[in-house]
């Protein structure tokens, strides 16, 4: 069968339909690996859930192997279809979170069980159930079409819930295997159902620790309150100094390298966002970040400085007089293109010193966990194709989006595949990725399938 | 024997070393008990010391009794000599804290061991060190006088480490029972054993919970980072606006009713301190609080607000980008004279309310273990007295201090029994008291038994 006909929407529908039944066991399968990267003990889960993967590639005509480098291994697969064509790169991930919480869960995390025409299970929208839509598309495609319009790359990781060290590495050893012309990151998703989306960006990400020491060991706040300075009140000093009454960060040069949008992305991303319905849905106004932006445009065009936590002294029932020895807060950086993590780093870092009051010390650790910001461009061939089989599978018009989150590996995967980005997924705010009951829509596996398949041959199309 | 010739200091001496190892079998039974006030399983043990205390009174020829108000039994004895003779009430406590991070104790915190002269157990020192020289004074005089110089009450709680609920009923309802002309609350200490010091007063306390809400739920700080108001950051606000950058609290009308010491007082209170020594030992620089005041005049006698507690969001390894629903802190107040925990509580809570910004909720929650400063009068019968009695057995001169700490049933304890207050004891900072290690030196427990005798002599002759 030539390709053309094979990746007509009639086709492939028919195709999914029919398969159905058997693509639902296969995903429950996938779902039922433990492949929880955060605890060592589920290694041999993982170990298994990659070589599944490895396995149903295999069955399926496509060459795949596992690569290692020191963690968790990496699946990476490839269809060569003519070095004349373009290259086409994939990223997925089949690592989880633990599913904590489990007397919340109405059906166990690992038992993955269909209720109301969604899957439940831990991975279900995280990313197990995107990155099946994928690989199902390519068995379809190899099993269809004599040759792939495209050639296409696959690298699907096992830690990207423990900050991808492995890929982190493989970026630079593995430059060639991953080199392509277009990266489609599908680990994002959708505001709602009713607006087929394309994402365009992700915030880059750069955190620390900070430790006030005070006393060498916690005072009694009777004995000693009002003598000696209380590192609980020289961090909140601290976290008060680093924005203005205005809901600007105080960091000099922290906005140097940040640039307005242009007119024209204003004019292509979608920044209509229903306030009331994010207030009523988090009974929050949205009052933080800066005052002359609008909530999405801060989420997904502004940098920010966020404590993500702090801890100090006593905190139990009743009362414990105490001035503690060391208060400490955890702080995260959220990035936009052209902010480079280690330089936020240390002007963030050199206010922190500024701020800190004479009579205790500030120790700051920087966390190797950062990436800078990644922001496609809407007029690449990528988000053109990506949005295009969008357009064919829901029939309306596709909307593009940021996301303010941070997928640190998406920058280095640019960098080192030389590839147009473009950041893809179906998951809703609703589907409870990382709680309880996470879940993902059998629709939106189909809606998957569709999508990847027409966005290969939308990319031979366009180029 | 006529008590004049039993008071004299030689007669005490060698009625002491003449029964010491007696008096340390028994010191050692009551540090067995394990009396922690703090863990409902021990109320046996907590039951068990009571009648013991009881038991060692009855034996010595004093009415003893056990006050039931609820909670732990309050000990209550009394020596009656005469009506027309003045009455001291003597006060001290037998619940002691846990014994926790008992791999630090060089021996069993319930076995006492001797080493070097001290008595090692938890409550060697606080208080049960100090209620046992009471108890054996008071043993030695009734078995040694015909009839005593002055009348003496005893009240020894079993809830001072859990905040005195029962005895803060019992002033009440006893009344008539605890009515005295003088208190000696002995649970203080003194600053180093080569000063005799006797303690004028106490700081006041009140506290408060302070909860800042933001969404309803955690959320993700990429996602929302700079969209909602950071509950972390609001509560920063908060606590960086309690103080200004001289180190005075901001809230308004705080120091309304805080009077400076008159020249008398400070001439005759001992506030030199070595700030090196201060400095080295914890080693931290002593620039907390006011700036207009020396380190020992802001811990004895200006009001403070200190946070004791702060926890919000994610606090473990790596990062989680979190912003939390709630941020929380412990917040308590040091008081001196004339201020009143209830007026102050409220002026706090309206300037936490006022320094809360848009977009987040404040919740404050009072604590109900609240208490007035007491401050004794340097010239009264009962300091004078005390201070002699020191002056009699160290053979130098005693000091006055005063105590930043607080012991907030003091002030209920004055009020019902209409005494004139004086605070003292023989713990010293080194004694490690609620930590591992607790202990007590046996030349103390002589010289605390030596000046209750003498106390007693001494108030017969100042009236």
């Amino acid at each position: 069968m030539a390709h053309d006909s094979a990746l007509q929407l009639k086709a492939l529908r028919d195709a999914f339909q029919n398969t159905k039944t058997e693509l639902l066991a296969e995903l429950e399968t996938l779902l039922r690996f433990q492949s929880i990267s955060l605890d060592p003990t589920h290694r041999e889960d993982i170990n298994d859930c990659a070589n599944w993967i490895v396995q149903f590639l295999r069955d399926a005509g496509i060459a795949a192997e596992l690569w290692q480098a020191g963690g968790n291994p990496t699946v990476f697969a490839q269809i060569q279809s003519g070095p004349e064509k373009p290259t086409l790169l994939l990223y997925g991930h089949y690592d989880v979170q633990p599913a904590e919480r489990l007397d919340e869960w109405q059906s166990p995390p690992f038992e993955p069980t269909i209720r109301d025409g969604e899957i439940y299970a831990r991975g279900a929208f995280d990313n197990k159930g995107q990155l099946f839509y994928v690989i199902a598309a390519l068995r379809h495609l190899v099993g269809h079409c004599e040759t792939l319009p495209i050639n296409v790359k696959l690298v699907i990781e096992g830690e990207e819930e423990t900050r991808s060290h492995s890929l982190h590495e493989l970026v630079t050893t593995k430059r060639a295997e991953l080199s392509a012309d277009y990266l489609a990151v599908v680990d994002a998703g959708m505001l709602d159902i009713a607006h087929p989306s394309v994402t365009l960006g992700v915030r880059g990400i750069v955190s620390m620790d900070v430790a006030v020491h005070g006393p060498i060991v916690d005072l009694h706040s009777g004995s000693h309150g009002g003598v000696v300075v209380n590192p609980i009140h020289a961090l909140a000093k601290i976290i008060a100094g680093l924005h203005d009454d205005e809901g600007r960060v105080t960091v000099p040069h922290f906005y140097d390298d940040v640039h307005e949008l242009s007119e024209e992305e204003k004019r292509v991303i979608d920044f209509s966002v229903d306030e009331s319905w994010y207030e009523s849905q988090f009974r929050t106004k949205l009052l933080g970040g800066e005052r002359n932006y609008s909530a999405l445009e801060r989420a997904w065009t502004r940098p920010t400085i966020e404590v993500n936590g702090i801890v100090a002294g006593y905190n139990g029932p009743n009362i414990m007089g105490v001035i503690p020895a060391v208060a400490r807060a955890k702080i995260s950086c959220r990035l936009v293109p052209d902010q480079s993590p280690e330089r936020i780093a240390s002007l963030v870092a050199a206010q922190i010193e500024s701020l800190t009051p004479p009579g205790v010390r500030c120790e700051i650790t920087h966390s190797a966990d950062s990436g800078p910001a990644v922001r496609a461009d809407h007029r690449s061939a990528i988000v053109r194709a990506m949005a295009q089989a969008c357009e064919d599978v829901f029939e309306k018009p596709c909307r593009f989006l940021l996301e303010g989150g941070s997928v640190p590996i998406t920058a280095p995967l640019v960098a080192s595949s030389g590839a147009e980005p473009v950041l893809f997924g179906l998951g809703l705010p609703t589907d409870n990725m990382h709680g309880p009951n996470e879940h993902f829509g059998i629709d939106r596996l189909e809606l998957g399938f569709l999508i990847i398949c027409r966005l290969i041959a939308n990319l031979s199309r366009n180029r």
